[in-house]
C-alpha cells in the first residue's frame, strides 16, 4: 500500500514555518499500522501543486493533502483538483448551512469570498469541519488516469489550521481509511518511550533477548532524541499481537524503570500523573535550565494541583535570598556543586511547604567552565521531609540542547527517586 | 532556477521526528534570493531515495539532499547516488585521515565500518566536515540523464547531524551555489518581526502605501504565528535594494514600535541585548505561563546578567510567601486580576532587589473560568522604582497557544514600557 502526503503552502518553501502537520499525520497513520511512502510538500501555486498531485496520483493508493482549502485567492487546492479529474463544482447546501452558522454563532459577517468553501467537486464526500469553516473532501479517483491499470487511488483533502486538520483526520479520515483500506493482515505497535539510557546501550540489553522474536517478524525501531529514546514495536500476521507483548515483556523486563510511558506519553505528563495521583505537591528551585522544567510541568492540565511554586535563581543573591543558601557554602563549593545543589532542593521545599523538591544547578555555557567542573557540569538535587539526594550529570552540548537534556534527567530523578 | 530538496530518514516517514532540517535551509536559501520548489522526504530505503533523486534531476537544477551519508547499514545515499550516475566509488586519503584523526582526537578506536564515509564517486567535489566523520559531496550531472537537454545540474549531499549541516551549508554550500547560479539580477530581502497586531490589521495600515512599490516590483509576504506576524520584503533587480529600504521605510514608519526586529531576531533576544546595553536587572513574577517566560530569557546566551530571579507562583499561598501579595487583594479580587498582577510585579521587584519585574496572572483553561473572567484573560504587570503599569489581554486559545500568546505580550510590554 503506497501512501503520499502532500503539504501545500508558500511558507513551507520559504523556511517560515516548520511542517507539524506530516509529522502528525504520518505517526497517527503509523499507529494505525500505515506506513506514509513519501512526502512532498509545494508552494501555493497552482502548476506546483497539480504537478505534485499528478506525480503522487501516479504511485500512491493514498494521497493526503493538507491547506489550500481557505476562502483566499491563496487556496487553490480545491480548484485544482476539480481541474485535474476534470470534474465540475458545485455549492453544497449543507456546508453553506454550517458557514452561516459558524459566523451568525459568532456574531460575525460572513465575508463574501467564504462561500467557495462551500464548493465540492463532483463525486466527493464532504468531511464536516466542526472547528471551521473550509470542509475536507475525500474522493475516489476511478479510474485513476496517473496510474493506468491500477485501480483507483483515494484522494483527501485536509483543511490546514491544525485545529480543524486533527479532529478531521482522528474522527472522520481514519476510520475511513480503515475501511478503504484494511490491513491485510492482524497488525499491532507499540511505542515505549525511555530515558536514562542511551542508544547503544539499550540495544547491548535488548538485542539478544529480542533475536527470537525478531526472526519471527517482530519490528524494531529506534528514535532516539534528547535524553530520550523512543523504542517501536510492530509486527504484522496473525502472531502480531502476541509478537508485539512478549516483545514489550521482554523490554520492560531488560530496561525496567528506564521505561517511563508507552505511545503519546511525555516524562513530564507522567511526573503530573503520579503526583496527583499520589497528593504529593511539588517545588522548583531551577538554575541552569531557567523555567523549562515549570514550563513543562505546567504544560500538562492540571498541573497547578502537584506545582505549588518553581523559582528561577540565577543569581548567587537569588540562592541566597529566595531559597536560603548559605553564603558560606556559595564560598566553599561554587554556585554548581553538590552541597548547593542540596540547599536549593531544602530551601525550596521549606519555603514552599511542598512534599518533595528539585533542584537544578550547573553550567550551560557557552562560558563558565572550569577545569574541575567543566561547562555542561551539572547537579540536581531531591529533597522530601525525610531524605536528601544530588546527583552529578554532565551534559557537554549547546545551550538549548543542555537545557532539554538537564530537564530530563531531572524529571527522571523525580519520577524514579520519590518513590513513583 | 529550479531548487529541490530531499531529507531522507526512515524516522520522518514514522512521525518519530520533525523536518527542521528542509525550514533551516529553505530559510537560508531565501535569504540569499533562492527559492525552493519543491521538498520531498523518503524513507532510508534504497528504491525510495533513488527514486526521489531521479524525479528530483528530471525538475530541477539544483538538488540538495539530507542524510544517509554515516556509516551504518541505514546510509545509502552515497552508493545509491553512485549507483544512479554510473560513476566509481574510490576511497579519498584526505577523507581517510580526516576520520582517522577524528577519532585519535577524542581517544576513541575506530570502528571498522567508518571507513565507509571515505569513498566519493568520481568526480565528486568533497565538502569537509569539522564537526563529525562523514563529508558532504558535491557533483555536477554532467550531463543530466534525466533531463535530457537542460544542461548539467548540481547535486550536493548534505550530512543528517544538524551540526555538522548547518556549517557544511552555510560555509561551503551556499558559496558554491552563488558561484555556480549567480543570481540573474541584484536582490534585496528583509525580513520585519512585529508583535501586538494582527495581520489584517496590519495589512490594513501598510497596503494602502507600499501599492506603487509593489507595482514596481516589492514582494510583499505575510507570515502570521502565535503572538508574531514576520513581514518579507524582497525585490529583484537594479533597484532592488531601494525597493526594499523603500518598503522598510513605509513599514516602520506605518508600523512602529510594533516592529521588533530584522530577519533572524527573538523577542527574547531584543529584550535581553536591550537590558544588558542599558544595564538593567530584571525578575519575574509568572503564574499561567508557568516559567515560559524565564526559559524563554534564559534561552539567550548571557541572559545571567539581566535575570536575577524567575518565580513561578501558581498556587495562592505562594503568591502570599513568595511575592508578598496580600491576603485581603487576593479575596477581594481574586488571583487573576489587575490588583494581584501588580502586587505579584512589585513584590518581584523588591525581594530579588531588580530594576524591572514582568508579572503574569491568568487563566490557561481547559477549567477555571467564569463570566466576568472567562478562560483566557490574563494581566500583565509591570513595575520599576518609578511606576507600575498592568495591561489586560483575552488569549483564548488552547494551554500551549495561550501560554506563549502571554509570553509574546509580556515581554513586548516589557520591551515598550520600560523604556527599551
Amino acid at each position: 500500500l503506497n501512501i503520499e502526503i502532500i503539504n501545500t503552502g508558500t511558507e513551507l518553501m520559504l523556511g517560515g514555518v516548520l511542517n507539524t502537520h506530516h509529522q502528525w499525520l504520518a505517526q497517527q497513520l503509523y499507529l494505525a499500522g500505515y506506513v506514509v511512502s513519501r512526502q512532498t510538500s509545494v508552494p501555493d501555486d497552482g502548476r506546483a501543486i497539480q504537478d505534485a498531485i499528478r506525480d503522487a496520483l501516479g504511485r500512491a493508493d493514498l494521497v493526503l493533502t493538507t491547506g489550500g482549502l481557505g476562502p483566499t485567492s491563496d487556496d487553490l487546492t480545491r480548484d485544482l483538483i476539480a481541474a485535474l479529474l476534470g470534474k465540475k463544482l458545485s455549492y453544497d447546501a449543507e456546508v453553506l448551512k454550517h458557514i452561516e452558522h459558524f459566523y451568525t454563532d459568532r456574531k460575525r459577517e460572513i465575508p463574501v469570498t467564504t462561500r467557495v468553501q462551500a464548493a465540492v467537486p463532483e463525486g466527493a464526500r464532504v468531511l464536516a469541519n466542526a472547528h471551521g469553516t473550509a470542509p475536507g473532501l475525500a474522493m475516489e479517483v476511478d479510474p485513476n488516469p496517473f496510474r493506468p491499470g491500477a485501480g483507483a487511488s483515494l484522494l483527501v483533502l485536509l483543511p490546514g489550521p491544525r485545529r480543524e486538520l486533527k479532529p478531521m483526520f482522528r474522527e472522520q479520515v481514519l476510520p475511513l481509511i480503515q475501511m478503504r483500506f484494511p490491513l491485510e493482515q492482524p497488525f499491532a505497535a507499540r511505542i515505549l518511550r525511555t530515558t536514562g539510557l542511551g542508544e547503544s546501550a539499550i540495544e547491548e540489553r535488548i538485542s539478544p533477548r529480542l533475536r527470537l522474536l525478531v526472526e519471527q517478524g517482530l519490528e524494531l525501531g529506534y528514535c532516539a532524541q534528547v535524553g530520550q529514546v523512543d523504542l517501536r514495536l510492530v509486527a504484522r500476521g496473525d502472531r502480531a499481537g502476541t509478537l508485539v507483548s512478549e516483545g514489550e515483556c521482554i523490554l520492560r523486563d531488560e530496561l525496567g524503570p528506564a521505561i517511563f510511558g508507552e505511545d503519546e506519553a511525555t516524562l513530564e505528563a507522567i511526573v503530573v500523573q503520579r503526583l496527583t495521583a499520589l497528593n504529593q505537591t511539588l517545588a522548583l528551585a531551577e538554575s541552569c535550565t531557567g523555567g523549562l522544567i515549570a514550563h513543562r510541568i505546567t504544560n500538562v492540565p492540571g498541573a497547578s494541583r502537584v506545582l505549588l511554586a518553581g523559582l528561577v535563581t540565577y543569581s548567587n543573591e537569588a540562592k541566597q535570598t529566595l531559597l536560603g543558601v548559605q553564603t558560606d557554602t556559595l564560598a566553599q563549593h561554587g554556585a554548581v556543586s553538590e552541597a548547593v545543589a542540596r540547599e536549593m532542593a531544602v530551601g525550596a521545599l521549606v519555603r514552599s511547604g511542598s512534599d518533595i523538591a528539585l533542584a537544578v544547578t550547573g553550567i550551560a555555557g557557552p562560558g563558565g567552565g572550569s577545569p574541575t567542573k567543566p561547562v555542561g557540569t551539572v547537579f540536581i538535587g531531591l529533597a522530601t521531609h525525610q531524605t536528601t539526594e544530588v546527583i552529578r550529570q554532565f551534559n557537554p552540548v549547546d545551550r538549548e540542547t543542555f537545557k532539554f537534556a538537564t530537564s530530563q534527567q531531572a524529571l527522571n530523578l523525580l519520577r524514579r527517586s520519590a518513590g513513583l
